[in-house]
């Protein structure tokens, strides 16, 4: 019996465990909850050794623990890779805009419904069966497979840049697959060639010790609102081009066949628009917008405030005004540099009559950028165009995933995803469902992967 | 015997009645102090008849009532002169930073301790006696006077324009003196020249329906902070001048002799840096501190808001900005033809992927300048030299009265300030106190006043 057989045979114990696992309650961002996430770390350990992982811990971090579990059996010859997934979820509430109680999963038209199918349960448990499958019928995997899951993806992984620098030994991998992941549609995969990084800022005007009277001294002393707006203008054109020196000396240009693969990734402009409600699109001149929002950094305004803020009026010329920025980052962009060359900016920029510090906000990421002809990546493309029978699109991401980074840092590997869940599963939100269909269709695929990177 | 043994003689009696008159708790902004501003208004009609002038009034307007009282016996050869002043005072919250209860008066170091003492009560109460030493003493007055005092000054005499326009023939006069005024220094007199007039605004920019996320959407549509710090950057240079197209079209330039009168008082840079604690002093090139202070119109950011404000990141790309404006304008400049400049400025000025709304904000005041050569203010600069013994600062005042231009709107005649407080008396703060010495020479003052204008 080969693993299509198996898991024809198996699939309806395959989701019956999937519902097992969503109905434990492992919210990481409730205290109350710890107990659950632990449980949900020792289901994982007792399901890896139900499909023939042997050995597989439950390893204690800062917060919560991780689930460390390697089969090694095919050799030095083959190539190792490590599976990424989460086993804890987000907050359910409102519970009350629930279809059905999110701890309490029940299935509907072809779907799991309840919180974590989506994200990250459903996901993490498909290549776990995968393996299973090769393991049952053929008693032997491809490849070196290590399996690396965390109970605390939705607070962000505070815990785990430490656990990975001092656990190197049980990760490092050749290669890593994210099972936490999306696919673009049901019909149509897709590879995320790119995630941006993250540097956050404030900048903070002071005048005058305390708010004055702008009647008596409007004319006789600078106003820290002006000053900070002046500043904010110099930072970028009106049509969308960051104007600070150096911003983006270290940007690694699109190539022709990277904007030939965005382009091929369908966008409607005036859907677009008609989402967001706003009125035009705009941005940095000389590329679309989908290459924008996926490929360029940006340089966003997330908060103004100055002195008075209430209903009418107030004649106060204000002692302080203050605006918070990010920077959406892309490869080569480092959050330090930029930070630097804005601080310095600002400096530069400061009218007289003010003075101005830039100070930064916690929080950061580095861009990640999949190297083009990754072996992992064209190997994964190549899975999905045969499970799915059309190209995968590729495609970019804005937000950041700091857990990559982490990953690609200490073990020098870039992650590639490879999960199956999608944008409209209401990840995060009330009513999140996973399609069975993809549940079996991410099985094959992990399957197929294992067999192409052990036969290459 | 003359007026000036009169006022030797009564002078005890006067401290005593000014005494009486502050504890009347007559604070127009409290709901619960509504009988006592009239009752203030009572004593105020009762000190008139008492100082000879029979006939006062106490009138009701749509809010506290104002008083209303004349002496016409010089005859049509003699001017006619209205003195203003207001019997109601400011809240005297927090009572418990007051070294003696505020409606308990005390004499102290030769001063009156209480709420009201210096704003107006002591200043109002000033030409009542002086119009008494003259009647008591010579049965006459050498001038026709009429009184015209309201109960509504500290809440902005939001009923006084009607009630003004609905009675020209009570108030008609060839000229005005506002007994509710500073004198510069105790032994420095002073004429104002100026106050400001007034605009208020707000600038709205919107762009997305909601707050959107900053990496997902960050470089494809625009962003509405930085629209609104863009649009206020081309509002002012960085160095303080306007640049709003025609703002200073209706801009009366300072003559020669009106810089000179400026520049004669003294003004320490130092000690204003010192004083608002801001590092340097800015504003409008090609003016000295004090001309832009007192004599060029301002624009100002009062408030700045948008986005996320609280600690730390959010990364949201904000729905909306808004930044509230007032500015300070100067003869002949009209509040509604800057609001509009400022609206058209704002719409050519604003970028794409925005829109813009300027609205404008409750509360105007029109800029007053007395006209050079203005019989009036001679005749009062005059007297004060007489008084004093050294000739009035001619200065100007950053901030507005609204009273004195519907004074001039209605009756066609600019007033002049002719009050005898001092910056320095916590007008509006606790342990408000009035100089006894200056309560005397007050009288003396507006009698030596009336006197040289029934003369001429």
């Amino acid at each position: 019996m080969g693993w299509q057989e198996y898991l024809d045979r198996e699939q309806e114990r395959f989701v019956g465990e999937l519902l097992d696992f969503v109905r434990i309650p492992s919210v990481s961002a409730k205290p109350e909850n710890i107990p659950d996430v632990k449980a949900a770390g020792d289901w994982v350990v007792e399901r890896l050794g139900a499909a023939g992982i042997e050995g597989a811990v439950l390893l204690p971090t800062d917060g919560h623990p991780v689930v460390c579990a390697e089969w090694m059996g095919a050799g030095p010859d083959k190539p190792t890779i490590l599976i990424y997934g989460h086993f804890d979820v987000q907050p359910a509430e409102p519970f009350e805009l629930w279809s059905s109680p999110p701890f309490e999963p029940e299935i509907r038209d072809g779907k799991v419904w309840g919180r974590g199918a989506s994200d990250d349960k459903g996901g993490m448990l498909v290549p776990i069966v995968a393996v299973e499958a090769m393991m049952k019928s053929d008693g032997r995997l491809p490849v070196n497979v290590r399996f690396f899951f965390e109970g605390q993806e939705e607070i962000g992984s505070p815990d785990l840049p430490p656990f990975v620098e001092a656990n190197v030994d049980r990760l490092k991998a050749d290669m890593i697959f994210s099972a936490d992941g999306l696919q673009w549609a049901p019909a149509q995969p897709q590879i995320i060639e790119a995630l941006k990084g993250l540097v956050s800022l404030e900048i903070v005007v002071n005048g005058a010790r305390s708010d004055q009277h702008s009647g008596m001294h409007g004319g006789g002393i600078a106003n820290p609102a002006m000053a900070l707006a002046q500043i904010l203008a110099t930072m970028k054109s009106p049509d969308g081009l960051i104007t600070i020196d150096g911003f983006y000396d270290d940007v690694i240009d699109l190539t022709p066949e990277a904007r030939e693969a965005i382009a091929r990734v369908p966008f409607d402009e005036a859907e677009y628009l008609a989402e967001t409600g706003a009125p035009a699109a705009v941005g940095e001149p000389g590329y679309s917008v989908r290459e924008r929002l996926w490929a360029r950094p940006t340089l966003e305004v997330n908060g103004l405030t100055s002195g008075w803020q209430g209903a009418g009026t107030k004649t106060v010329l204000p002692a302080e005004a203050r605006a918070k920025i990010t920077c959406r980052l892309v490869a080569d962009q480092s959050p330090e540099r930029i930070f630097d060359l804005i601080s310095a900016h600002v400096e530069t920029h400061c009218p007289p009559g003010v003075t101005v510090k830039t100070e930064r906000n916690p929080g950061r990421a580095d861009p990640f950028l999949v190297p083009g002809g990754h072996n992992a990546s064209t190997v994964a493309e190549q899975v999905l165009e045969e499970v799915y029978g059309v190209k995968p699109y590729r495609t970019r991401v804005g937000g950041s995933i700091p857990v990559m980074t982490t990953l690609l840092e200490h073990l020098g590997v870039h992650a590639v995803m490879f999960g199956f869940s999608h944008g409209d599963e209401n990840l995060h939100a009330p009513d999140e469902f996973f399609r069975l269909d993809t549940f079996r269709r991410g099985q094959v695929a992990y399957c197929k992967l294992l067999e192409r990177l052990g036969r290459d």
